[in-house]
């Protein structure tokens, strides 16, 4: 029996109609659509948000098969380490998808943004890419969602981007950001205090634009200096667009 | 009577199937499409890769808006700087689609990769957005449609990404690319041979993929001690993945 194929499919930032057509083809065509989702939120019956995404093409006929991340948090007593759950946990996920595959079925693992830009499905295809046939879909990533919601052009020309993430240690990321012609910061939740402070410093926080779950339904853009840090969610992002160029 | 609305369509990295069902109902909804392309291929009868991308979708009714780059080199005799000419010709493109608005016409904008991330209709943007109602449609981005087809996973976790220019002086260049946790060169083509100088330099020349035209029909993926800097075309990239994290 032939094996089935693993497809990574991207289905952009949130906005349902952001997902390309080729993406829509493998989702409808796939027996299987595999999705991570939060303890919480499984628990509370939900998919979570790729699912939502792309909830209204499924098929009843189609297996759903919930990836439930053990932790949601970095923070774990000893011995026990993030690392370490996580790794497993990938490793489980593998292995139940590769017993699909197995057994002649295609797979689709649906992602949020784009598959190789920061996303879950990464540790999936590192685990599985060697043995089975393997197809990924790039999709819109969550920073150009932001971007187009808040109308500015990111980056100019020959302007270099540099896309950070927000856990960097302060004097990392001052020094990553004053370099920088253009910039992203993602991963903002509780670093965003410290981001915020880091851009004052340097003068950029008149250039650079907060936004939470870009293209959503719940979608948020505050003023920088508006934001609570306490209340900022995980999904949300800081952008510091280049400078124009007149063009 | 009401002006018309400005859409920037983001219509993807090449493969026709990368459009989004949101630039797709857009860009069948619009009654003007307009369309960056460079003169020769003008003059030869042809759209442009944007063009080539959505043409299919197009029906008779729809007027075609070619805007046609005057130049297609930097180098310039003097008085003339590309600078100014391409101001010029932005200022002229942009007048062209006013009259269209101001007629009560939507004008579509269709924009290779996305339309805010080193796009030409950012110049027509900031032209017109103070004016005229906007919408902007995010696209698949070329790198990313690069690491699909590459298979290579592109940014784990809490790496940063350096977005770069090939045409950076060398020295810039390899200070930025040796700060990189994962690296992204675009505009190589007579670039080409400085960044590879560089790669090798800083020991990057094993992670670093090259990609042609990735996910267009002509897609070229070579290995990078096997191109030939002078067919090195500009829509050619290198991509140094970041370090596998093993999640």
């Amino acid at each position: 029996m032939m094996a089935g194929r693993l497809l990574g499919l991207g289905v952009g930032p949130g906005d349902p109609e952001l997902l390309t057509l080729k993406a829509l083809r493998l989702l409808k065509g796939a027996p299987v659509v595999a999705y991570f989702v939060a303890k919480a939120k499984h628990n509370a019956g939900h998919g979570g948000n790729a699912f939502g995404i792309i909830e209204e093409h499924l098929d009843v006929a189609q297996q759903r098969l919930p990836l439930v991340y053990p932790v949601t948090t970095e923070k774990l007593a000893p011995p026990l380490s993030y690392e370490d759950v996580i790794a497993d946990f990938y490793d489980t996920c593998a292995q139940q998808i590769a017993q699909l595959l197995d057994a002649g079925q295609d797979v689709a693992v649906i992602c949020e943004g784009d598959p190789f830009f920061y996303g879950s499905y990464m540790y999936l295809h590192d685990r599985l890419a060697d043995r089975y046939e393997v197809e990924v879909v790039p999709g819109v990533c969550s920073m150009l969602g932001c971007a187009s919601v808040l109308g500015t052009p990111l980056v100019y020309r020959n302007q270099s981007l540099s896309v950070l993430s927000g856990v960097l240690p302060e004097d990392e990321l001052e020094q990553r950001l004053r370099d920088a012609e253009a910039a992203v910061v993602m991963k903002l939740g509780r670093n965003f205090e410290k981001v915020r402070r880091v851009l004052r410093k340097l003068g950029l926080d008149d250039r650079a634009h907060y936004v939470e779950r870009a293209t959503m339904a719940s979608q948020k853009i505050v003023a920088l200096d508006e934001v609570e840090p306490m209340d900022s969610p995980y999904f949300s992002m800081i952008l510091v667009p280049g400078q124009k160029w007149r063009g």
